[in-house]
């Protein structure tokens, strides 16, 4: 349990009382209570408010906040208020201010805009995270630590230049190690002198975000800004950790947000925590897969969601209003895949700036008459019913993908073979063929312990860490199953290629050789042809973006290039190691090929489907204690039929019982417990 | 009358006899003869050739310009030549030069070129219009004052942000109402001392061009800097007023151009003149739109048709030529929206530099054997003959539309719901079916007498300023017709929320409550579904964009919304105030929707077309003296046949009667009075 | 020959043993000699390898190489390794380092950074040289010398502004003579004192690349920074030649490559040599005509194919492979059109970096065994095998196409008439018109001597710069036929317009006067209609992008246009004068029109087909000492037969006879000598 001072889902959002007058704090009070919401995120952008000048701290305001949010019932997740400078420090101390990727010195303005190696920054960040502990280090109603918000975005000032070096130093060393592990050979590019090397941006070597003309400096510059960051949370989290030892600390992450690897940062956290803001056209598996990544940070702990919107958005193109169910429904497919909580961005809709047109639970009109607010009144109600029966309960998925962020990082950069490759996208395929079989899944990182695993997917495996394939080849020769596709194996963590043919240190567990890549142009495609049958697989697929030519090599070859100049050579192919497989998917199949794929591979394992439950319907398991909930998600407008084979359930949500089979409303929800 | 020293439509444009000899010169004279020209717009760009040393003026050239021009029976529209610096001055006095969006420092180049809050701007600006004065004062060619050009463009110097600062010390007396009123407490940014203020731009606050984070920086901004550019003017103005106090004065404006709020500007201007030209794509119910706007800067009082093209343009991708007879036509299009003058850029095409592919009346052939010079020369015999019978005729409009630049750039600063939603694209959704019906349309500010319309349309009235909703009500209840649409009443000047339901202080006037606001995706509908039949309203219209969800409080329901969740809700209201109506449009409606709701509208009022014209031929109407003007324009490349039902009318332009129903030519004219 | 030292198709290409270590070398040797390679251009990037240190010079590695490999029997092209500069130069003398178009300085980063105006730069990449020439002016492996790379970019610093102010006196004399060569009196911006002048870029005239207020500052700066590259250049080739005169100096050319004026480079090399990149979606005419530019800067000498991939390149959005054959069919075709050459970027592809998918003859596996390999060793025997047979063959070409670079400058800053004019796609098209025809075509320059051709095609001849309408004139007078198209003639060689009738200069010789040009929509067109028949001509075909609106001044009207306002006047017409005919194609017509007007005007000077080919397959030839050698080249996928009428020729490449016809396999190549 994340604090057992409040033992069940807990329910509530950002709010921002310093906005308001008094006379609304009531109104506040009063609709929280309608609502049933009992933690409030406070004081996340109220640094200027807090010190309004440099000597002087003025937590007032914070004091009646929290004492009066506890005298109803409200619990808070303080924040730090660090995530945005305030104006007089920037004026004072213009080290505070970032220099952006085109160079530019910034100014005030916006939020997160703080230089993390500006030391300004960090004094007076950590100064606050330690008054602010002091002070409240006592107060019941605190239950979690909420550092900064949403970390994110690069500096490139002289500070982090400076700060880069030597993290440089400590990385390889040497210059020597430094201009082998970049490979500056070329272009001519050899560091005599530390002071030579400039961070990599619009200036130097980069262009138009993630173009570089040296992925050596590019990768390690995004490790190096990833790091500098969250040192700046460990500063805070040291200083929070050092007064309130028994205070959980999270800092609000943001799914697959590219710039910081969040496997890293997860360690640092006692419990991670996330806002999930699917797009208008987020595919539902593909929140599915987030939350399954965020709960994979921390090896299938449970996290919080700690903002999602109960209506609309602002900052999208268009911002359509969720429709009737869909916040109830999202929140329990949180739920669903690990949250603990069900938070909102924001309480109470602010009346002006950037954000006044993202929804909330009380509107802009202010009473509770709104088809918004009785649906959050409706599901906190379900949730206060709920109580902690699900708090704690995991996940016991047998199939595993990757995916790591360094390795996103090689990718993106890389100069070739193609603009067309995407890495979430195509660890997203394989996600949702087992989603759509609603077989159980969850996402590790590299160095993930694969022995709970049966099967582990590795999309595009390009960047190989040391020692990583060592682990794998172990896994598989116990008797796992291991896949990983075309562009895989190529580099090493610097981005170096691994001489003597791909896939480099992959090669002898997958049993080929990838003589060449080619890259097909936008609408064309290959086929895989699948010799004879092989489990589901049979016939002809279609498959693009990149075609590995390959050559067996001991592996079984189980699908051919149907066309072009590599037609008949393998595209499939299954490698016998020890007591395991290692399969090598040599371009990116369609998504028919994908699910046959997938049953194939779960059918050798046993692996089985949660529910064979209906197209549009989400079906995905928590476990706690040896009881088991299945939560039945209808993502359709309409009305859905489920099977439920031969047990018989309860609905948690109506304590009804279910058998044979259930009748989901559309958008509706079940949580069903096995009788 | 502008000035009746040429008690004519006065016909010409600019000339840049500078960039020629004195052969040429003769060429000129002879040629403006043939083609009837008796004004040129002279001395635009000449400020370096006036002053080419600091301490040095030189007029002998312009001396001898304006004698000559009157010599030959031409009347000047003399410019101030402080449209772009000189090069010298820029390298002296940098402060001169301005600071982009980007933050980047500019150098000698371009035109429009410099920082408003220059002090050696404003210095040699103003000490040049004294010079002029001074030095024209008596000459007898001199028939109108034309300061600068086109002004527009922002600058983001350090000069600037000071006078932002003084600026808004005299809008907000202070911090605590600047902080108030940008509601500076969202994100931390409370300011406490005003020098922490820095200037909004892609290194602070905004990107993009039109994105912010403070809408209320944002806009204030845009007010400020236009504003500076209005100072600027100012400082001529008043120099040229105090030296020759009859002489008008005018500055040449550019239709909707977003960046300054001509209502304000033209207060300051003896007559409003502008600049008219089209894009490929612009439909000719926009182009008289436009010129209606500017018809109604100064409510009504006729305008100078400043420039436009004999033939080509050079800035647009495609630069097609005007089609024979198109030149004529949208010239009197221009005079039957108000125009007193048909002037030209330029009537002589130059040689060298980005627009010498912009068409001239004069050619680089440089004879009279062109098209484009008979096809001028023609125009310039029938201005003529017209004389200074339509000279200060006015519209009798009864049907208005409000245009507001502040709501525009509210509008378009917003962060949502939609970046769909185009302001003035909606205002000319309204417009346009009020042409296609022939109804006169009057463009008004939102500070205009409304007691001489029956009915005023305020498209998307987002911004609702002080005392205006008690305005308006005023007029509904003495019995006038007020119509507005969704994403109306929303803010205050500042861009800060109405609290207590949409659409805020018009919430009472309009009867409803507006309770959500859903954003469609591109390519999805909803429908207005009337309720039985209300007038020339029935069936179902398609609309999009924006759906407000709202509830009636007393309006009439006349349509609903046809689909999604809010299947049923109201889409089309109607609210009794008083003796009159105001209806809420809650939806972005299809044009055969505007259309009946139009007719249906003006039928309550019994206002009627101008003429009962086909498709593609414009009607509209100047009145004076009792004596009305009707102006059929055919915009099409067939003759038609226009209605003309009992009265008998003669074509001012022929001489001829008609009767019953008139042929106008393909891309004809007729100007028909009542006999 | 380019050195008689190696009297053979040279066959290598790029080698960077310095980022090796010494055991691959070794492998390098071994797999030289089994692909047959001969030449290995060094030495491009190692600027900072051997200059480590400002005082410091360390050539013990280029020592080694070099024996190295003329031990193995491999010669080396030498470049002079000044293509980027080492980081402790850009730290130590900022100088070198450029500012942008942007106008940012730039950090150390890339390659082909260096400033050309930089004192630093110069001072040592001078000294390079000199010590370069030096010590291996007595090396037998020494072929060529390479100066720097791929010379380009712009620099707009402030020692490029003050070497652009001495570069104008030079031209200009006196600033009046600069005001009206500029038109300065446009916009006011006559300069007093050339420290008025700015260099042209984002913050002064320019933006967008190559949009500007004054075309005439425009040209003149890519003017400049071609010539200040150039300069660098000679710098250089000055030191080489002092030093070993014997020596041949060359740079490799990027084609089309807009920045330099290649004509004005050609002179001052030896020979010249080009980096041959098509993209994916490059016509092989389109490659066809850049070989011939290249070869045609040097009046038809034949030129070294220096780079190209022999499999994937690394730069483009979608890189595929090149099919099986495909580099051996583009190695032949640079080959017919004059290459005397073939060589890679690269031997051995790099490990980390940018580049390091970019194909090589040695691809990361790192052994023989690979198709790219094994079709590199097979096309190194052919070549082997082929000797010196068609070292210094040239083309007989009798039809020659002009291009200009400042022509296309002009064409590219010009602000309007259409931004869908693309001055080398038009040029193309009249290529490809005869390329399809298989007539051997030359492309010149608007200074070559044109005696030598019956035909001059010279599309959208916009600039016409002194003297060239006179040599046209002569040309013609003495029988030639000169054509050309719309939108020429209009401007002499400071874009300053040619007063009384476009097409100026160009107008008695082709007998029309172009009254007005008009621009057509995207998707709009028009028709050439021709009247009755002339020659292929019949018909009617369709035109676009332009048209000029002309009439016959004693021209022939041979096509009018169908449609518009202009509708029945001409847009193809043909002037006799003196012995000759000038053709004026008024608009843009499609590829079916020029071919048949490229076969009319072919027909009338006895003009042939190289081959009868039939579609995809290419024929040219390349004549030496009265031996004529064709190629035909079969660039599709498909077998195809040749007819070859009566002649027989014997096949280089297999020693076959062939007779009546041959049989060309996919993708394959012969080279047919007449027996």
């Amino acid at each position: 349990m994340i604090n057992d001072k409040l033992p069940k889902m807990w329910y509530g959002g950002d709010y921002n009382p310093e906005q308001w007058d008094e006379e609304i704090w009531k109104e506040d009070d009063r609709m929280f209570k309608l609502a049933g919401i009992d933690v409030a995120t406070i004081n996340v952008f109220s640094w200027a408010l807090n010190q309004p000048e440099e000597d002087t701290y003025d937590f007032a305001w914070l004091d009646e906040t929290i004492d009066r949010l506890y005298r109803n019932g409200v619990y808070v997740c303080l924040a730090t208020s660090t995530a945005a400078h305030p104006a007089w420090m920037a004026r004072k101390y213009p080290d505070i201010l970032r220099v952006d990727y085109e160079g530019r010195k910034r100014r005030f303005g916006g939020r997160h805009n703080s230089c993390p190696n500006s030391p300004t920054y960090r004094k007076y960040a950590k100064l606050m995270a330690s008054k602010l502990a002091e002070r409240y280090k006592d107060h019941p109603a605190v239950l979690i630590w909420h550092v900064s918000n949403e970390y994110g975005g690069y500096c490139y000032c002289d500070n982090c230049a400076e700060a880069f070096r030597v993290w440089l130093k400590q990385r390889y060393g040497t210059l020597d190690a430094l201009n082998k592990a970049w490979n500056t050979r070329f272009w001519g590019h050899t560091f005599y002198d530390w002071e030579d090397i400039v961070v990599p941006n619009a200036l130097s070597e980069e262009w138009g975000g993630n173009r570089t003309n040296f992925q050596g400096i590019s990768l390690d510059y995004r490790r190096f800004q990833s790091d500098s960051l969250l040192d700046c949370y460990k500063l805070e989290r040291d200083e929070l950790k050092r007064i309130t030892p028994d205070i959980p600390v999270t800092t609000n992450l943001m799914g697959f947000y590219p710039e910081l690897d969040y496997f890293k940062w997860a360690k640092e956290m006692d419990v991670v925590s996330w806002d999930n803001y699917p797009s208008l056209d987020t595919p539902f598996s593909f929140t599915a897969m987030t939350h399954a990544l965020m709960r994979g940070l921390k090896s299938g702990q449970p996290f919080m969601l700690m903002e999602q919107t109960p209506s609309v958005q602002n900052w999208q193109p268009y911002n359509s209003a969720k429709r009737p169910g869909v916040m109830r429904l999202w929140s329990y497919q949180a739920v669903a895949h690990g949250a603990d909580t069900v938070m909102f961005f924001q309480l109470r809709r602010s009346i002006g700036a950037c954000e006044k047109y993202h929804g909330a639970v009380i509107e802009h009109v202010g009473h509770e008459h709104t088809r918004v607010f009785r649906e959050c009144a409706e599901l906190g109600k379900e949730l206060q019913q709920l109580g902690e029966r699900l708090l704690d309960a995991r996940s016991d998925a047998k199939v595993a993908i990757m995916y790591d962020w360094e390795n996103r990082w090689g990718i993106e950069l890389s100069s070739g073979p193609t603009v067309a490759l995407k890495y979430v996208s195509e660890v997203h395929k394989y996600y949702d063929a087992l989603h759509q079989l609603h077989i159980q899944t969850d996402m590790i990182s590299v160095e993930e312990d694969l022995s709970q695993y049966d099967v582990v997917i590795a999309p595009v495996m390009y960047m190989v860490k040391p020692g990583f394939a060592k682990r794998v080849e172990e896994f598989v020769s116990r008797g796992g199953t291991f896949l990983t596709t075309f562009f895989s194996g190529i580099v090493n963590e610097n981005d170096i290629v691994t001489l003597g043919g791909y896939p480099g240190e992959l090669r002898s567990l997958m049993g080929i050789w990838a003589e060449e890549i080619d890259a097909l142009l936008p609408g064309q495609q290959n086929q895989m042809i699948i010799r004879g049958k092989h489990g589901e697989l049979e016939g002809s697929y279609d498959c693009g973006i990149l075609c590995d030519v390959i050559h067996a090599e001991g592996a079984e070859v189980v699908a051919e290039y149907g066309s072009d100049y590599y037609k008949g050579m393998p595209s499939l192919t299954v490698n016998r190691f020890g007591q395991g497989k290692a399969w090598y998917v040599a371009s990116s199949p369609d998504a028919k090929f994908l699910q046959d794929l997938m049953k194939t591979i779960c059918a050798e394992h046993g692996i089985q489907s949660v529910l064979d439950a209906p197209a549009g319907v989400e079906a995905a398991r928590r476990v706690k204690d040896d009881k088991a909930f299945t939560f039945v998600l209808n993502h359709t407008a309409e009305a859905k039929t489920v099977p439920l084979g031969d047990a018989v359930y309860k609905d948690l949500l109506t304590g009804k019982e279910q058998q044979k089979q259930c009748e989901v409303p559309a958008r509706g929800v079940m949580i069903l417990e096995k009788l």
